[in-house]
Parts: structure tokens; C-alpha cells; sequence
């Protein structure tokens, strides 16, 4: 007997988040969407906006209307920061479950969120019961949330190949230098100069040398995953490409290469999107474009520091795939119902 | 009852046709990739070359040996040109149905295929058996061919959308400018100075001035299906991306834009990679990125000149997209099986 | 004696163009920058905004203000169109002489630019007095012009080839098809979505299918030249890359490669950006890049008909440049004073 | 009175470095370029390899003979590693001065030079008379040498801005973190499947995680320069574009940004091509973009550690530009000249 659909929203629809969303639910075997939310294109055809969907949907954006959302079972949230905040609850009082894509929900420390997105956060009560979404972290807490966090792509792409060395107490009384880099992607879709092809094609550079907001997010997981950190620096870079994200991580240890290549296997067994690559192999971006996937791998200086690469695509576990990962076991569906897709690459 | 597999096998596994031809018939419903070839590379699995297909398969490449091939019900042959022609015939004769991606069975003319590529054709006697593996076109023809010959990317992009011109005898007496142009993994995997980074980056201009392959393939398929022409140019160009293609051709004509699209509307009803955009919109060509897609639209100067404009990705309905389809109705499979990937756009 | 400096303005400095005009002019042995405007950055350093120019230039930005511009012997204009005919008479009437990048006084038909560019011309009289700025063309009439139209950038790369075959009676009777493509600075520093790097990069396609502006100044120029068209079909593309352009144009003639050759490298002598590629060689994007020269080379199909590449850089020759060429000529100095810069390529 | 000119030959011209040579060293105003050699293109002609320098010179590759270059007064080597160690004592001996930009003299403990680039070396007794050409650090050396060692691109993008805190004595005891990212164009131009522009665009990797030649150079010149480091971490990674290199360094520290950035400020002094960004502003890629300018900027975290960001145009100021500078002190020329291109940017 074929499953029934489960319906579900998307709030935010005309964004880059709001696009891969739409890739990966489409043609998913449970879900449906069935409202596409997007203020000022309300009424506008949704394959208007996303050419490539033309054929795909004949779904319009509405207005993010809480008594329409309502009718659904899971609404997602792509949304920029601040704005969840203002919708979700009225959304979960109606017994809508939500996977945020936004920061709003992170952060349990709210002086520290308030302090990084500047407004005051309205809706503290529901930070506490939220559920940071990190499926290969968490699962069984996931799996019964109304509300989960859908954590940052910085935050997934560094803390995931991390969690095998933090639970054999490997991070301890360390400092953490992190160095990312993303695509331009990861900046969203906003009519900015600083966004513009004549900007970031052959160019790079970091951003956020007086503090970024995924660094607060990173501490906290890894400290509740049971590090003990003297100190997290976290550096991220603009890539002049549109996809795709690398962290390069260094710490000082004892513990070589293969020491922690073995961890991390035990680790991800069973884990299907979690692969260390093979042998000494690097990771490189183009091999996890498209798809749901993290590659890491370990490494050593032979002298005592520590160093560690990861690859995801920022669009997908860095956002929409690893929502859609978080609704399938909310939903008590196979993990990876809908995100087995092949990168596309080269 | 599940549909039981169907066995194939790829020869020449390690250019970028036999990367997308993985990518497809991997998730394939039906077909199960038994045997990926490269003479060079036997031995080495086949994950190893394409570390996006870590985790996906434990295959390994092995010799392209007609025997082990001969065990597939289908082979799909992704090699250089003047190599398909020594394989196939054997494996034809061992009963294998085969779809050759090369140029080796396109030309019916034999003089002109040896003209142009150089080489004596060594199985002129299959060439005549072919099918011209052009989907819409021709489904019944390709559904109980042997061999299918498919076409190439410029043909594929440049002949669908005047097919429906051509069928209501538009295309009588003028002369067609084909101005295409190609992002360079049409060049293929090959270790050339002029695909470097380097050289592609940043640049554009026109090649195969002295004449290209594609121009009596596109000639000859023009005329099977009733077009005739007093001249036809070709003009490829190559451009700074990876993927995709867009062809402006331009002919003279007395029938407006509107009457263009209202035949290509009726042409392309129940065809379900076919689509004109909505209406003037031009085609571009992220819309159709990583899919199996052409979209297309037509226009006119209002003083008696047609512009038609098509955009496909050159891997996928350009090559192993197109592929797959064909195979999909040699072996009475629905047309789309395995192919309705959404586009990873943007 | 070294040459006093004789002094200019650039109304208009945060966009691509004023940009490569500061390139430029900073280091020019005789011109010398000493007013830059911008309405809304007026009183921001030039160097904040354009960080490249950060140790080389102490200005900032002023206010587009007549008197300050009048202090200049020359200023250059490169404002969005329907913005340099509301401020140029002034400065005309004060004495200064002008060089104006934008379309304002390239069509001498007041009523063909007002259907083009939507506004009302507020300046007719001063577009018959305006010189089109076509260096290697009129170059005397640039010399004493008070105004000069600087040329549009595919009008540029269009024209200038097929000169030597119009002064020639080549272009007689025949209709051109002129298949354009252009890096996306072509379309200015402007915070749009469609210039986003998320919507230029990895992708193509044409633009302008309902007509664009350049057809007119095109077929302006090579009727003034002396070609009797029947018609002039024009087709933008938006390439995937900064800065570059290359045209591909078609017409029908008995004329072969050889016989246009001749007539272009006769024509060419003694005007050093003007550049046949050797022997039968294609011209590239690359081989221009950062400089004023303009390559070409002629071709035939065979069958009677030519194909005519050329490629340039569409800030240098075909902006700023050119601009500067024509301020030489205006100012008796050598045509390529400022303008002697290697292709920095690749 | 008008220089003489000074005669200098390049061997290598057919590479990137190369490339850059000629761009730098065609409109110097005393050098004069004589000689270029290319073994395998020797009798062709120069700007048929480089199509953007035709009409610029009539040079012919040459093989490169001692004889012939011996008649130059100075040779610029641009070869692969362990070539130029081959050649140069033989010009040394004839009186001709070189700048080598290969590593052959860049290491002055032969062992560790053997061991990272796997061969014996065959001048030895040169290594130790030739002088490191950062120019900036030491040109007092520079200008009386007779052979010297053009820094590697990462060294140099490294070290100098390290140089203002070295010799403050801030860097005593702290392990340094150096993570670094290069443009493709690092890699040279070689028919190599990793360079082409299918594995370089939309991707990103690091590299040479088991060890990096350039690391043991980082440290020889920090050490050298006074440095004592606990340690020395050095990972690469490969941009998605051609040109330009950013370095990120993390140690621990107590100085703060400020201070960093006045002892900066001081050693930058009358320093032409070293610049630290204005304020707080973060340096890009984009602004030194074919010039031979580093940028960079200081930052610390607020808890100890300091985080430096530098830009260079590695093929400029990472190798021809630095190599052209090294040569103007050796003859006791303006040490910018021919160096002063703005950078050809956005």
C-alpha cells in the first residue's frame, strides 16, 4: 500500500534555499508541497521565478499566511534571520511541525543571539524547546521535535567530522583554528553589489575577521557534544563559485592521522551520508556538489597538530538536504527518502 | 511483480559522457550497470576515477573484451570517434543491442564520415542499419533498432526545435545560420593545453571554421525529415562554463513568431523533454542544467527573418541523457525512466 | 620640453567604465585626472570604492557641478544613458570639450533614439553637431569635434571589420546576420539580480530578441560608410565572464577569405589596434583582454558566404579605450598615448 | 641622455611565468628582451604560443644554448624545478647575472632541498652564493648579487607581511598556521587532467597535506629573518579561478591588531608595492589583480590570536613582478620600473 502524502510548506520560496527546497520535494516519494510562500511575489507563478521548475509545478506564491500554512503537516523555513521568529510560533500552536532553515532557533544562549543578529529575540520560549537539527548527532530527539534548528552550513561542515574525535575526548583544553571557505551561494539571493558576477568571479577573500555569527553556533555544539575548548577561531572566505563549501580544521593532538581516520569510520557507519574518503585521499568540493553528502578525511603534520578537511554543498547539507533529512525522521521515514542524488559533477 | 534488470554495460567509462551516462543508470529503475570499460584504467575501481561515485559503486573498470560486454543486454558505447565501429559489429552479433554515442553510425554517407573523420570506415554495413537515435523524432524506428546511432550535442539542440518547422514545410529553399555555442566538456576528459583552466576561463571564440563535423549531421537530419534547404552555415563556438549549450539560428521567413510557436506547441504536446518557454521568454541555459530538458523559443526581426533559440546541457539530453531515452524505448521501458532529474539550477 | 598636463574630468566614476577610465588616464603621459564624479558617493575617497586604485589617487568624489567641470579642458562622460544630454551643453558652452560614452549623441535620428531610449532627447541640437567617435574611421572630424559620440561597444567590434569591405562596395544588397556575445560588465556595476554570480556564471543566453538599441547606431554607421543592407538582423548574448566581447557576422558574397583578407590588412596598416590574426587563425576573447586593440579575421563557407569574427575588450576598445583614442586625436597628441598596454592574458 | 638599453634573455618562455615576463619586460625602459628560449617550440614564433603578443614582438623561440644567452647581461630562468640548476653556473661563469625563479636556490640545507624535490642537486656550491630575492627584506644583497633565488609565490604572499613582526620580536615561541589558497595559474601550463577547466571551475580542494615545498622556504626565511617559531603548519588549497593568491596566518599573541598595524605602517614606509588596507578593511584578490602590489591587514580575535590576511597576484608579485623588481635593484634602476601597472580590476 503506497504511503499517503504528507503535505508541506515552504516559507521563503524565492530564495536559493527556497529553490534547492523545491529540487528536492518535488519529486520526494512522501512529501507534496503544497504552499510556497514569498511576500512581494504573492500570485506570481513559482516556475515564472524558477525557470528550470517550468514543466516541474504549478504551484503561485502566496502570501506567508499562518491560517494557509496551517494545512500543512511540516513547514520549512528559508526565510532570512529574524523572520521565523515572528511566524513559527503561531505555526506550532496550530500543531504544524517546522524545520527552520534560519538562525532564529540556534542559538540557546539568547544575550549571545540577540547580540550577533541585533534585535531582540521574540520568541525565547520556543528557543529552548527546539531541537538542533544535526541528524547524525541527534536523531532520536529529532525524531520527536515539533520545532528543529536546522543548523548553519559553517556549523555542519565543521562540527560533523569533528563528533567522532569529540566523543573519544580527543578535544580538550585544545584552541580550534577553523579556516572555511564557501561559495557565493551561501550569501543568498539579494540584489547586492558585493554579490555580482563582476565582484566575486576571480576574486577571493575572507570576511568576518570582527566575528561571524556561526561561531557561537559551532562552540555550542561541540561544547554540548562534550569538547572542553580553550578557544575556537573561526575565519570564513568567499570562493568565486556558486556552490559548495571546505573547512580546513587545525588543533594540536597526540593522535595521528590514522588514530582518528578510524574513529571517524567506526563513527559514520551506518551514517549514509557521512564518508570519510579513502586512504590518505583528499576531499575536494566538486565530488559532494548537488548532493547531500559530507566527505572528510584526517590528517597530521607529524609534529602535533591535527588537520581536518571537509567538503560539503552549502545549498544541500548545509541546508535543504539536511531539512529534508531532519523531516524524514520527524516523519518516521527512511533518512534518506529523497536526497539519494548522485552528484553532478564534474 | 518488480520489472527484473536489465544488464548494461559502458564502454569508455572515464570520459565525462561515460561520468553522466553513470550518474543516470546508476538510480536507474530498471537498468543495472554490469561492466564500465576503459582500456587504460582496467583494474582501478571505477569510484577511484569519479570520487563522486565513492559509496555508489564497487565497480571496477575492466577491458573493453567482447566477451565480458557480450553478457550485458545493452551496451552503451561512450568512446572517441573511429573506435565504436571496430566494437560494435561483434557485439552486435552476439545479440546485443547497442547505443553508440560516437559519430562512427550517424553519417549514411559513407564517403562524407570518412571525409571528416579521417579514417576508413571498417563496418560501412551497420551504418546503413542504424537508427538515428533522435527520440522524438523517430520513437518506433528506435524502439526496434539493433543499433542506434545518437546524435550529437550541436545536432540534438539545432534540429529538434526546426523539427516541427520543417514537418509544416517551413523550411524551403533558404539558407540556415547556425550559430552554436558549447561549454567545453563537449571537448571531452582530455588532457589538451587548450581545455586548461587557463585557457578557458575569461575567453570565448568561435572554432571549425574550416568546416565542423556536426554541419552534414545537422544537413543530413534536416533533410530526412523534409527540409530543403539551399544552404545551411555552421558556426560552434566555445564558451567559459562547463556544461550546456545554446544554438541561434536564423533563417528567412514570411511566418511570424506566434505561428512558430503554435506549430512547435502542437509538435511537442506529449513529448516531455520538449518544452517552449512560456511566452517570449528566452531560453537560457541554467534552466536546463544537469537535465534532460531543451527548451526553446522562437522569434522573429518583423522584417522576415526567424531567430530560434534552443538551450539543452550537452552531457545529458546532448549525449548520455538522450542515450538512456533511446534505450528506454528499445527496451519498451517508459520514455523517461531515469530521467526526470530536476535541473541543479542555479 | 615635457608636455604641460592638460586637465580632465570623468563624470561618472563608480561604474565599470569610469573605472577603466581611471586605469587609463592615472597613468597617461599628458592627461590628467582632476574632477571625478558621483552623485551619491560625493565626498567619498575614489579609492574606497575602487580599493585597486588604493596608493595611486587622493581624490574623491564630487557632485556632477558644471562650474567644478568647467575647470577641465576635456571631460568625459560615462553616465547611464538620457543623463550626459542633460549636463553636456553646459560644459560645451563653457569652452570644455567632451567625449560621451553613453548613446546620447551617437543616433542622428532624434526620433529613433527617443523610441529607443523612452525619454524625450533635451538636446537635439547638439547630436548633429556630435562626431561619432570612430577613431580609425573619421579621424579628422574627431580632431577639431567639440562633442564627440563615443561608440557603443558591439557597434565597435561590429563595425570596425567590416570597414575595409564596405569602402570596398562588398556590403551591397545583402542582409547581415550579426551574432553578438558579451562579458556581463557590458551591462554595468548595477545591484541586480540578473548580474548576480548566481545567474551569469555557468550559463548563456541571448537577450534583446524584441531588438536592442546598438541595431540602429550599427546600421547608422556602415550606411554612412557607404553599405546598401537589406537588412540587419542583431542578437546579443550574455557570456559567462567579465570583461570581453567577440561578434560573428554573416552575409552573403562572392568575395572569398583571401580577397577580404587583403582588403583588411590594407586597410588596417598604419592603425596600430586594429589586428588581422595570421594566416587563417581565429581570433580569441583572451588575446585582447585589458587592451584597446580590436582582432579580426575574415572567413567564407565555401558557398558563398562570409564569416567575419572580431573580438575586443568591451571596457577598453569598446568604452573607455576608445574614449581616450579619440581624446588624443582631440588633442593632437599620438593616437596611442595611454594606450600601450599588453593583453594581460591569460 | 637616454639609458642604454640592457640586454636580458628568459628561459622558459612558453609557461605562465613566462607569459608574465614578457607582458613586464616588452615596455621596461631599459630592459630589452633578446633571447627567449623553449626546447620543444624552438623556431617559432613568440606570439604564436602567446596570440595577445602579436604585433608586440618579432621574437622567435630559441633553444636554450649557453652561447646565445651569454651575449645577454642578464637571464631570467622560468623553468620547471631542477632545471635551471643545470644551466645556470654556466652563465654565472660567463659573467652573465640571472634571477632564477624556480626553487633550484632557494634552500640552503642541500637535504632538505634533495628531499622535497626528489633529486640530487648538481650546483650546490651556487646555492650558497645566491641571495633570497625577497626585495623588500634585502636589497642591499640583492643589488651586488650575481644569482638570485626568486621567492616562491606562497613565501612570499607569507613572509612579508610577517617581516614588520618578526623584527619586533612578536614572533618568539608560537606555532604558525598558515592556510593559503592560490589561483590554477600556480600550477603552470601543463596538459596535466587536474588543470583542466572541468576539475578547476566550481571546485575546491587543499593540497599537499602530506607536506608542501614551500613550507620548509616559509621557514628557512622567517628563521633567518629572526624568527623562532615552535612550528610551522603550510596547507595549500586550489582556487576556482587563474590568477591571485590569499594567505590567512594564525598565532598566538598579545599584541593586538593596532599594534600590528602601526609596526606594518612603519616597515611598509617608502616600501612601494607593500600596502596595508586602510583601517580595518579586509584586502581581496581582485585589487592586486596583474600588478605587482601585495595588500594585507592585521586582525586579532579578541583572545590571543592574531589572524594576518595578505593578497598577491602570484605570477606578478609571486614570481615575474618580484623577478622583475630583484633585476631593477641588480642594475641600480628605479625599483619600480616597468612595475607600475595598475591592476586591470574589476
Amino acid at each position: 500500500m503506497p504511503q499517503s502524502k504528507i503535505s508541506v510548506g515552504i516559507v521563503g520560496g524565492t530564495g536559493y534555499t527556497g529553490c534547492e527546497l523545491l529540487r528536492l520535494l518535488i519529486p520526494h516519494p512522501v512529501f507534496e508541497v503544497s504552499v510556497v510562500t514569498a511576500r512581494q511575489q504573492a500570485g506570481l507563478k513559482v516556475s515564472h521565478h524558477w525557470p528550470q521548475l517550468e514543466t516541474l509545478t504549478e504551484l503561485e506564491f502566496v502570501e506567508p499566511d499562518v491560517g494557509r500554512l496551517a494545512t500543512c503537516d511540516l513547514v520549512f523555513c528559508a526565510t532570512p534571520h529574524a523572520t521565523a521568529m515572528t511566524l513559527v510560533p503561531a505555526l506550532l500552536e496550530e500543531g504544524v511541525r517546522v524545520v527552520d532553515l534560519s538562525a532564529d532557533f540556534r542559538l540557546r544562549n539568547i544575550g549571545t543571539w540577540e547580540r550577533w543578529y541585533g534585535v531582540a529575540h521574540t520568541a525565547p520560549e520556543w528557543v529552548e524547546r527546539a531541537v538542533y537539527g544535526l541528524p547524525e548527532w541527534q536523531p532520536d530527539r529529532i525524531a520527536t521535535a515539533r520545532l528543529v534548528a536546522n543548523p548553519g552550513c559553517y556549523p555542519t561542515a565543521t562540527v560533523l567530522p569533528l563528533l567522532p574525535l569529540v566523543e573519544s575526548g580527543m578535544l580538550n583544553g585544545q584552541q580550534l583554528i577553523v579556516d572555511a571557505k564557501s561559495g557565493v551561494s551561501g550569501a543568498g539571493r539579494k540584489a547586492s553589489e558585493s554579490l555580482l558576477f563582476g565582484h566575486v568571479a576571480e576574486n577571493f577573500k575572507p570576511y568576518g575577521l570582527a566575528g561571524h555569527r556561526h561561531q557561537p553556533e559551532i562552540a555550542q555544539t561541540l561544547a554540548d557534544a562534550g569538547a572542553a575548548l580553550e578557544g575556537l577561531v573561526f575565519v570564513p572566505h568567499l570562493l568565486p563559485m556558486f556552490r559548495g563549501m571546505e573547512v580546513t580544521t587545525y588543533f594540536r593532538t597526540d593522535a595521528s592521522a590514522a588514530r582518528m581516520r578510524a574513529l571517524a569510520d567506526a563513527w559514520f557507519e551506518g551514517k549514509p551520508f557521512l564518508h570519510r574518503t579513502e586512504g590518505h585521499s583528499v576531499p575536494e568540493v566538486a565530488s559532494v556538489r548537488t548532493s547531500n553528502l559530507l566527505r572528510c578525511n584526517y590528517f597530521d603534520d607529524g609534529a602535533g597538530t591535527a588537520i581536518v578537511v571537509s567538503v560539503i554543498d552549502n545549498l544541500n547539507k548545509g541546508a535543504a538536504g539536511q531539512a529534508v533529512q531532519n523531516a524524514n525522521l520527524m516523519f518516521g521515514l527512511p533518512e534518506d527518502d529523497g536526497l539519494n542524488l548522485i552528484p553532478a559533477s564534474p
